[in-house]
């Protein structure tokens, strides 16, 4: 078993209405249980809860051992973006449905929370997409994804055509709505509407999927994450790029999005028994449909 | 650059016609090239040819440290499986169109060969399936495969249930014409025509793609090779497995299809340049259709 | 409102367990509507009914002018496609998961039937699939299907290459696990595993759905009703083809497949207020899933 | 064999470089031929030719008999929905590569175009789509789509949610990149490249296709022609609506789109011997790709 945890962030879905009521019930519990607790500034601020030290995230990070992260999976997608370069673990409390990645339920977090404190969890490290854009050999932009990096075409242009190389080797080019290349955590987000397979998350690979793609024959490939994956525009106006929310509009021909994996991972526990495969059958609803 | 060979087997598809001039154009071409060449011994009985040594392809694997196939890609898979424990490193010279991982034309095969002799090329390793069917505890059969383990219904029954595990962790039941268990190799045969998408030879993982699945969520996924993956058969009568092209009718409720990475891989050598994705944009036609 | 049904036909699934109290209770319950019940000889045989009529599909077509059917789709299209040549309505009552065309259950048919029965009612036709099988200019078989005509390739075969004309007019050679002719009707069965959309039961057109097609540009098509569609065995061992239920093995080169609209339609009655788009979204749970 | 055509109109790409000595050898050859020659004004003024009578589209559709278009596909489409009201049927001289609608090259016209000229060829007719936006009761836009009517997410927003009625009966809310309602000659542009089959020209259907659905199950569906497809913007911020070519943007909550048969049909008309399966083949390139 690991050690046991000791200093705690709670960081919460601030917009979320009622949420204080929540955090405040949580970071009590996780009190009781004899760690120290401290909330995210940008939480704190935004839900006027001051009972409990706030911490900017450059300080979570130094300080913390381990996040509680109350939300859904996007809430926790942006978080972990923000803690991948400090290592330190997250856990996520749903208040609505379950997702791919927050996992344990207001109703059961009395139960669920006290043996992860305690060092007896499931822990899964998830690779991450960092990419920048490229223009006249200049970088003009930076990101961090957790999910994906899609370029898509502009909402009055018919496609985007872009050229793609992994390494120095030329893939294909593409001429698509949009490009999706997604991690596997982002396998079962916007790359599995596109028609994407599902990458267990110990795979190191991307998915590069076409949305919409010009050639039937352009079917979605797993590419190895060791090299560094680049699209370049060659076609249509007004492309964008995003990595996972952050966007970049007004793309020119000859831009160049490259996307390697970060040095950085995320790091999610999860409580003893958790099972990826469990959570698919779930969300995906493998059971059911047709019969 | 690589070390030079010095001991060379050629091996034909033997049932093709007029095979016998062709074989002995490449041999007379080796030996020339100051190597020592081999028949293997099929392939000599096949054909006639007394010329040249024919080895079994023990001797084969123990004496040449190179072999050449001649023929498409069901020779090459074919011949690979049976050299896999060998590590003989296999080239590939097609007589018809040119296949995933047969990439050297009769008509260009003069060029090609010589620097490849002389130990300039690129080289790859293809993971393999090794498979064992068990029943009542027994393992009453087993396999190796470079491209795929297809459990498939029997002809008379509407589908196959089978339930899917990896390692001790229960991945779900699928109700289908069949699964299949593809490598990265075999991404681009059967399974690529039952959806699944391409795998680049390098990710570590198998594909686990249902045919015509009675369920619309069953994506297909890609597991990691680390672990075993087993297929148990729930329901359906009469269903089969082939493991590549060798296969055992007649499986019964009950009966488990274990899937793990072979210790063995398989060696492939191409010319200096030669590229994967080339290779797909050529045989996938990425380029064309729909405009 | 149409008029008032008289008598009454009473079909059940007599293979199923514990029908026989089931079908009383839905013949007693007729019956005290004041029409008269008779029951489909098949069925009183098998769960030893003698309290009511027995009548053969023959003399039940001639005579009745509802039938009842107790059980699943499957119950239903086989009892549709005996009906068919006489014109009969057919109502069904479903013991489990409420199907695609048998929509009113165990639960509810006290309340359901009686507005039925007195001539309030949605009622919609169904076409059928009219086939023959020709082998050296004489025709060996002859079916009739409500949902698919298939043809398959052998369980020990690679594929089956079919060549589609339609009229006179050839539409393309398919190699293939096989290929499905569907009706609107049999687009919701197997078509929907193999990739195929879902047709409107009163779209005037056949579903023609490659399985696992080896060509990645074979998308379904829909193709008028109106000619015949054939597709005869080029290529591929001991291939067979499938009439909903009935099926015919060890198909030669040669052999031809033709399927043409029968000139005679289900026609299925629904409580008022039905819709097919409803049924949709209950069977294929289309507000579900991934969010 | 129907009727010799006496007055011709010749229509051209004006925008294509090089376009105007293409426009002169046919209409040259044309006049040989014995017919009367106009140019469309907008084509007339575009190239500068001014040896043959310019006509208004309106005067066009009065006293022309028939319309030769140059030009691919695009072009076609745009003047097609121009003359739908008028029935003056079309040819299509292309170019570049031969289009799905545009099946006489350059290098061809000299032997394709006489016999047509005479009255004999195939004759097609397409449905088109007429579509109307409302917004608040009050019709805010109409349009007119031989190919398909597209509602598309805003390029910032995340998905669209459309909420889809036939008729007055209710069908599905889709969550997605958009929605396609494409024609059967729509069935082979974008809706193709979006996962939809292939409807046959003679279907009387319209196809509606999410694109990048958040439901898996949400296939293709195939619609009957005869009622209202109504598609009401639910959620997603600045939607948009395509009718072919011509753009609503900004759509705002609760618009409507409603899209139903056009009264108008484009006749198309073919050499001798047209076959759609051969275009399909063709374009599609079903004998081709993996094997």
């Amino acid at each position: 078993m690991a050690k046991r945890f000791q200093h705690v962030a709670i960081v919460g879905k601030h917009q979320a209405l009622g949420i204080r009521p929540i955090l405040e019930e949580i970071a009590e519990f996780v009190t009781r249980q004899g760690l120290d607790v401290s909330l995210q500034q940008e939480t704190a601020l935004n839900t006027g809860m001051t009972n409990y030290d706030a911490l900017s995230n450059e300080q979570l990070g130094a300080q913390c051992d381990l996040a509680i992260v109350v939300g859904g999976d996007g809430t926790m997608l942006g978080f972990a973006r923000e803690m991948a370069r400090f290592g330190v673990p997250l856990v996520g409390i749903n208040q609505g449905r379950l997702g791919f990645i927050t996992d344990i339920s207001m109703e059961r977090f009395r139960e669920a929370l006290p043996p992860i404190l305690a060092g007896d969890y499931e822990m899964e490290h998830r690779n991450m997409l960092e990419g920048e854009v490229w223009r006249d050999e200049r970088s003009i932009f930076e990101g961090l994804a957790l999910n994906d990096v899609v370029v898509s075409r502009g909402a009055t242009a018919s496609m985007v055509e872009l050229r793609i190389d992994v390494g120095d080797e030329f893939v294909a080019n593409m001429r698509a709505d949009g490009v999706i290349v997604a991690s596997p955590t982002g396998s079962t987000a916007y790359s599995l509407s596109a028609g994407g397979p599902i990458l267990h998350p110990s795979i190191a690979g991307w998915l590069l999927v076409p949305i919409a793609s010009h050639t039937l024959s352009n079917r979605p490939i797993v590419l190895p994450d060791t090299g560094d994956v680049t699209l370049e525009i060659v076609a249509g106006r007004d492309a964008s790029v995003n990595f996972d929310m952050q966007s970049l509009a007004s793309l020119l021909h000859g831009d160049r999005i490259s996307v390697r994996r970060s040095a950085h991972k995320v790091c999610f526990l999860h409580p003893k028994g958790w099972s990826y495969y469990a959570t698919l059958r779930r969300k995906l609803r493998w059971y059911e449909g047709v019969s």
